[in-house]
């Protein structure tokens, strides 16, 4: 078993680098928040016995050898950068609960074959830079690094430059590294568990993900001496497709969610009738047929929408990922895990991305989830119980020593 | 008559102080790039022959003597800011008509009993900070200075305190001169002079304005984890209610208009479900009792939405006016100079707010509007021609001296 309480003293000490502004955690990739984040993980691991290397992608690989250093070796890990109003565990318990790993393992004098490595995937939220999980992406060879470095945050800062100003530009190129397997602990995000009251949740799939970006031009007025019917309002037709958003996933209910997260008026003036507006939308189901369903009727639906009000329509697709099936043999190794350890347990459909779907494609890979307060996330107000992730922690400790050859 | 080529020429001078992107301008009250135009316009006015005095809500005010210093001045003048994305003319054309006047009238040897003076208005536009018409709004008694003073910008700084770094905060009390009359020239705004081929807009009323700012409080949650009936998304609200200013506007017609020009979602992110949207609803109509039942519909369709989707609401007047009737004298004085010279001319309502219509208050006040380019303000692409400007200057010269007593 893992020690609950240095885990716990760890997630508190990381949650001051880059508080929020209600207790939480304002971390957004790439700013000098995720640089000190980083350097505190870096020294930690090293203090751990672990050495750290990073990849031009600024993925951080923290190793601890195994006895036959020559074999591939197991990871985990999951992302330190959080939301504008994230929580205090989001992807951060991941990569700590994978410190306490080793952490544990060398307190209890444990060796293994294989190495073990924790992982710290950079930029997983998106939110800074789309698309989510962008650096896991790159590793897994659905994006190539170029496009990554191109990517531009709202002010128009590039993700290359950015990574190289804090310091995170690694020489190892990215995607080389071999692995047997990668385990991802991360909370649920939504409220399935602890309205059960399952200790851990055995994640067999991950839904699918459509982000689109919609961009609706119209034309700057003034708001009181245009006459109605000469006005080309942005603004109305974005509230149109949000309502329209709405509709459809709920259409599609309880196999589809859907909503507009960003939404930026131009000029942005109370009295300018609204010239152009961009806003995003975030598509979500395990179904693949869903998924396709919800883009051509909002594709449709929009269109019609733009036409009617005279407004001119882009819509660009910023993310996306197809339903995802984990590997069977690390499903395997959690559940028993959790059997093995006596923690309750359902198999559970994961609602977020993570990096883990990402690095399914190249080596097998699973999730443990562990509950979290009200399924609140993205929210300064993210909570879990600090015997939550003790259990967690426990359940990856054992996949991984499974899959580590003790 | 006045010198159009010198109006245009200054115009277009003018121009340069907070050039937009796209041709027009972005001179928002108490930049910068506002105190630029400020030191321009002043030398113009010293080099005219006029005293220029600044009162403590930074009005300007230039005052060429009158044989007969005694007597009550003859004001006209308009505004020298700009929306983010505006035009060269909105309020731009009415002081610099002004100051074309003066220019006239020293020319000419032209001798007036009463002084004249030409002002400029500080913060008409109301964007940056709300509301519209400020400092003649205080000037007239609407508002107390302390509270003109509070007003804060997005970024949370204080009116008074931008008016005093940029150094236009003046010794003189606001509110405490006399007048006898006040004209201001302003572009029409709207596509009625134009569509009719008129050169002079004989200013009769004006409608009357309701700003109201709507804020949403939802719950900040997970865009793929979280369940649809879980959702409190503010950006729904938000949307439906920016749908009913429509709907509200449009079962007016022709009598009413209504959009939401400013919108922010907070935390503004891809995969968080917004947490609060702050918006605002503009309402205008000439009758004052569509404006009381916009308003009243509004508020209920407002609660009946935030009360489904689980939203508090509070909805926050930024603005107001009633609509106004100007003075049958000073409007006549403007009828017969367009007669006398000639121009075509028909009788309107201003579709938008002017200082004039807070001036009305306190003194005399008519104004002459010219016909715009398709209608188009608040837009870089606003445009007058040269020979609109001029017969708009000409007839403010002819109604000025009329008053002013040659
Ligand atoms: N786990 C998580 O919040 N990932 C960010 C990508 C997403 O929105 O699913
Ligand atoms: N003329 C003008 O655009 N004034 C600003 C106040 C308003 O929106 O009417």
């Amino acid at each position: 078993r893992i020690d609950g309480s240095r885990l716990w003293d760890s997630l508190m000490e990381m949650a001051l680098k880059g508080p929020g502004l209600r207790g939480g955690c304002n971390r957004q990739t790439l700013t000098d928040e995720d640089k000190e984040g980083r350097d505190l993980f870096k020294g930690w691991c090293e203090a751990a016995g672990m050495s750290v290397s990073v990849d031009s992608m600024g993925n951080m690989f923290a190793r601890l050898e195994g006895t036959d250093p020559d074999l591939d070796p197991v990871m985990m890990g999951s992302h330190l950068d959080t939301q504008p109003t994230g929580g205090k565990y989001d992807g951060v318990l991941g990569v700590l609960a994978g410190l306490e790993v080793v952490r544990s393992i060398r307190d209890q004098g444990i060796k293994t074959r294989r190495p073990i490595v924790v992982v710290n995937w950079t930029n997983e939220e998106g939110t800074r830079f789309a698309p989510a999980m962008l650096a896991s992406g790159v590793f897994a060879g659905v994006h190539t690094q170029d496009w990554a470095y191109d990517r531009e945050d709202a002010e128009g800062k590039k993700f290359g430059e950015e990574l190289a100003r804090i310091g995170y530009k690694g020489d190892e190129p990215v995607g080389q590294r071999k692995m047997h397997a990668m385990f991802e602990l991360h909370i649920e995000q939504g409220p399935i568990l602890e309205a059960e009251s399952k200790d851990i949740g055995v994640v067999t799939h991950g839904q699918g993900l459509n982000w689109l970006q919609v961009t609706l031009t119209g034309q700057e007025a003034h708001t009181g001496s245009t006459p109605m019917p000469m006005r080309k309002n942005a603004g109305l037709g974005a509230a149109r497709i949000t309502d329209l958003v709405h509709q459809i996933a709920m259409s599609h209910q309880p196999d589809a969610v859907g909503a507009v997260g960003h939404c930026d008026y131009y000029p942005n003036s109370r009295n300018i009738v609204p010239g152009k507006v961009v806003f995003t939308i975030d598509f979500r189901s395990p179904s693949f047929d869903t998924q396709t369903d919800m883009e051509q009727r909002l594709r449709e639906g929009a269109a019609k929408i733009a036409e009617e009000l005279e407004l001119g329509l882009e819509i660009e697709q910023v993310g996306h990922f197809d339903p995802v099936t984990f590997d069977e043999g690390c499903v395997t190794a959690v559940r028993s895990a959790a059997e093995r350890l006596g923690y309750s347990h359902r198999n559970i459909i994961s609602g977020a991305g993570h990096d883990a779907c990402w690095v399914n494609k190249v080596a097998p890979t699973a999730m443990v989830m562990c509950p979290c307060v009200d399924g609140l996330s993205h929210n300064e107000d993210e909570d879990i119980s600090r015997e939550w992730a003790t259990a967690g922690c426990d359940v990856l400790l054992h996949a991984v020593l499974e899959y580590a050859e003790v």
